[in-house]
């Protein structure tokens, strides 16, 4: 049987070259829960966590600081927890959210590939502030399927410390 | 300042050894979309399908196989997508679906520490049939933040013609 075409069969011949340097799904929590939820994930599973960053606390009644984002080691990979904030709701789908980052030396390349394949670019490229753990600039799309994919500058600051 | 315990912190003496071989999210899309969305991956960010296990169409009207999980290597991690059956749906939530998938020898084991650390089991351990691309032995639990683990037993089939 031949395999179907698919609907970004025609735009395989897209001449941008993009090299990845990392995939990390990115998991995120009803803040101030991402604390909780990276003890839950050590506890668990055994995941090691590499690195961490954080924004002051926002509001009074906070105790915890904001975790833009925990990286997280298991099984030779690598995954994020972080705090849902109130401006990155947009992508909350029911009870879950979640994103996959992928590290790029190229941010602009990989949103060229990607949107002549199908996908949705959602805003520009903006300073990281950590979304992906130490990245410094960052940029979202959205694929055909519903999926959001984080292209972010490589970390790394993060990993350096990190052994493989 | 004092890290909180968290809701977990009490459960952290369980002494059940559980070593994991592989970690791999698995995005779930509207059946028979899964075979288009393995060809974006491919186009998009340069992904190279390492396994697919499929079923029988089970539809006359169905002109692809059912797509049970395609397992996907990027960036030097691997990611499986799968058609979302009918009786996946209870994962559904929104627009997109997902699980994460780790591999590990004691299924079993992975249940009893999980759930002692605060995640709900999701039915017992059931035939594989593909759900983690050649996982023998898969069973399923959501953590305290509504994400869905599937422990899994290893794919050595996979693994065998899959280069590190």
């Amino acid at each position: 049987m031949a395999l179907e075409e698919g609907q970004n069969g025609g735009a395989e011949k897209v001449a941008v070259e993009v090299s990845f340097k990392s995939f990390k799904p990115q998991l995120f929590v009803e803040a101030p829960k991402a604390n909780d939820a990276v003890q839950f994930y050590k506890t668990a599973f055994g995941a090691v966590e590499t690195c961490r960053t954080t924004q002051p606390k926002r509001k009074a009644d906070q105790e915890l600081p904001h975790i833009v984002s925990a990286q997280l080691q298991l099984a030779g990979s690598t995954f994020l927890v972080s705090d849902l904030s109130d401006d990155s709701a947009s992508t909350k789908a029911g009870g879950t959210v979640f994103a996959m980052c992928l590290e790029t030396e190229d941010v602009e390349a990989a949103v060229t590939k990607a949107v002549a394949a199908g996908a949705v670019a959602e805003g520009g490229v903006v300073d990281g502030e950590g979304a992906c753990c130490c990245a410094e600039r960052v940029t979202t799309v959205k694929d055909p399927y519903g999926f959001v994919w984080q292209f972010c500058s490589p970390a790394d600051k993060c990993g350096a410390n990190v052994e493989a």
